[in-house]
């Protein structure tokens, strides 16, 4: 047969995480490459009780097809704890989706045409870019800054452009471990506001702050422009596949459509798990314990870096969040790091891939949720004994 | 805002068989409208200890992320279960998907380019007329006849045009119920050997077969050219939401892109759930369970059928499945049927959804797979009221 594949497919590489996470499969290597929460944290005996508590008291519905915009009680669940948070959200808005990674394609597939203009972060998050591309958008990466992306270059882009969506991760930001500041979110909103540019707010890691103070979502800054993202992934598990979409009745209509073609529904006994799990269980109790975890990883890989790292190596100090981000000086490929460092037994995940239109960028991702402080110790201490090795 | 949505999905209308289920919550009507498996055969027992058993012994691993392609002992019994029956399948040519539904999603993202040609049966599957319309292929509807689809026309079709996929439900259709003779599928494999035309075979039901005889797969006639789609919704359970394509290398590899960039992998926990059920059990029992409560519901829908609609009605008698499809006289309206169907309290599909340029065609289609016996009786004398009265 000759060439059967679409367009879309046939432009979307392989992805490079892919074959990263094969190398690091070899239990000798330390990796700050994964994405992965800390499987320690996992409330396994509270899910067991759940799981069981559903299977013993709704019995074979449990089992049965269900509906495609969620389980009711789970979404309103969902709104009541955006309603704590002073967030006022119907639940009849919020569709239950197979994971945020599923939120970006119902959102490709019910928005975006071929050219379709969208901004995105420099570096972004590279499931969305994989997701968006798929949907042949053309991409404006916006670098960020400490406080967020470059306003001047959002004022600059908007104003000449006709942009579609503006996809960001406002909260301890995947890859780049900032938060936007309270500033930053302000004149975003001031921005945009009036534009038929809609934001896609992503916040998976919103509950995970362990430093400073919380900010104001888009969805409450500018809510007729704004598509907010949630997922249970990174507060309870991830392997249930469980997230969501909060949009307004006109999106909500179309994205129901998108879902059903997608795979009718998401999986119902996860999502009846997911909600008998939270309705027994003192979540706030739970995100304190993974909070105070991660915060102290954090601490340790950043005492590290700061021990172990030359000088001239900067990094991200992120108030939550799994990552932290890596900027070596000028000229060095993170990429030839990764060869070298994957020799001393330690992995990350360079730059390259969260860029759309970089190679051999001078930045890399560590991931500080997913190994246990002595770990992060040693592993950071044979980065260090790296990047001095190659900067000398 | 303007309008912001993106052509594919405004061409495609709303579900018109949502809008049924809605009319059908309510519980005074009896409803062959459903496409539901038996709730009563579900293995629930069987379900929870198999959830039990994965969460002692597994523990936290199985609420971590996992592999695109899925779980790999899953995939295996998969392929051993082809092998069973004749089929050769390497666990590796397996993805494990959230249900057919994606199965479709992902070959529509991985295959067709706007514009593509894609033979579907007439009637067709709702589900995969609605996702390949909106990846925007253009449709060549080949009527079913009692043995299957028309060759003539298959023959004149792909000597015409250049088609790039024909999918196909060779085992009890849904909607009409009927199955590919053995010499149907000869000369659809000897149409398509050395075409750059792909079969997309979904298989839901082909294990649900209460008469006859097996029938061999495109998948074994002409492997080159066929992706084959399976799941665990009829014979397991669906709320899991789970299922797999069949596919070599070269489509795989495209495949687990387009996999990752739509929802990462099928939720985990299901799947070693599912597994563990099938290890544990014996499914060929199950499936034989399943099989003859159809086959009974199958014979009693038939009985009465013959005993209360009018003579000139004629009706598919299904060797398996979940469906039966009914033709009323030339020039009746299976809608304007239903619209007086809904007033005496029973309920089906009007056919119109089941095609994609016809309106107010006279067939619909009776599921007698959620119905018990005695409902069925009752449920098929109303419809013979009302179309007796329609039609005198």
């Amino acid at each position: 047969m000759g060439n059967i594949f679409s367009d879309r497919i046939s432009d979307v590489p392989r992805s490079f995480i892919r074959e990263i996470l094969k190398l690091t499969a070899d239990e000798s290597i330390i990796s700050f490459a994964g994405g992965l929460p800390n499987r320690d944290l996992f409330p396994l005996d509270e899910i067991k009780k759940a799981a069981n508590k559903v299977l013993d008291t709704a019995g074979r519905d449990v089992l049965q097809y269900s509906t495609s915009e969620g389980y009711w009680k789970l979404r309103k669940w969902i709104a009541e704890r955006y309603e704590s948070k002073g967030i006022i959200v119907a639940p009849e808005n919020i569709l239950i989706t197979s994971g945020s990674q599923q939120g970006f394609d119902l959102l490709g597939k019910t928005l975006l045409n071929e050219g379709d203009k969208i901004i995105i972060e420099e570096p972004a998050y590279l499931g969305a870019i994989q997701t968006f591309s798929i949907y042949r958008s053309k991409f404006f990466p916006i670098p960020l800054t400490m406080n967020g992306i470059d306003t001047d270059i959002l004022k600059k882009i908007t104003t000449e452009e006709n942009i579609k969506l503006f996809y960001c991760v406002p909260n301890f930001q995947n890859p780049g471990g900032i938060s936007y500041s309270i500033n930053n979110r302000n004149i975003i909103a001031s921005l945009l506001k009036n534009k038929d540019t809609l934001i896609i707010e992503d916040n998976p890691y919103g509950e995970l702050r362990f430093l400073g103070e919380e900010k104001p979502s888009f969805y409450q800054l500018i809510p007729e422009n704004t598509v907010l993202l949630g997922s249970f992934s990174k507060i309870v598990a991830p392997s249930f596949r469980i997230g969501w979409i909060v949009a307004k009745p006109e999106i909500m209509e179309k994205l129901i459509i998108a879902k059903q073609a997608s795979d009718l529904h998401t999986n119902y006994f996860g999502q009846r798990i997911i909600f008998q799990y939270l309705n027994d269980n003192n979540i706030d109790e739970h995100i304190s314990k993974i909070r105070q975890a991660y915060g102290k990883q954090r601490d340790v890989m950043i005492d590290a870096i700061r021990e172990n790292f030359p000088e001239e190596v900067q990094y991200t100090q992120p108030e939550g969040g799994m990552f932290l981000w890596v900027t070596l000086p000028e000229g060095l490929s993170a990429m030839e790091v990764f060869q070298q460092a994957i020799e001393k037994k330690v992995a990350f995940v360079p730059g390259d891939p969260f860029y759309v239109n970089k190679k051999d960028v001078p930045t890399m991702r560590l991931n500080f949720s997913s190994v246990d402080e002595d770990t992060i110790r040693i592993g950071i201490k044979r980065l260090g004994e790296v990047l001095k090795s190659m900067l000398s």
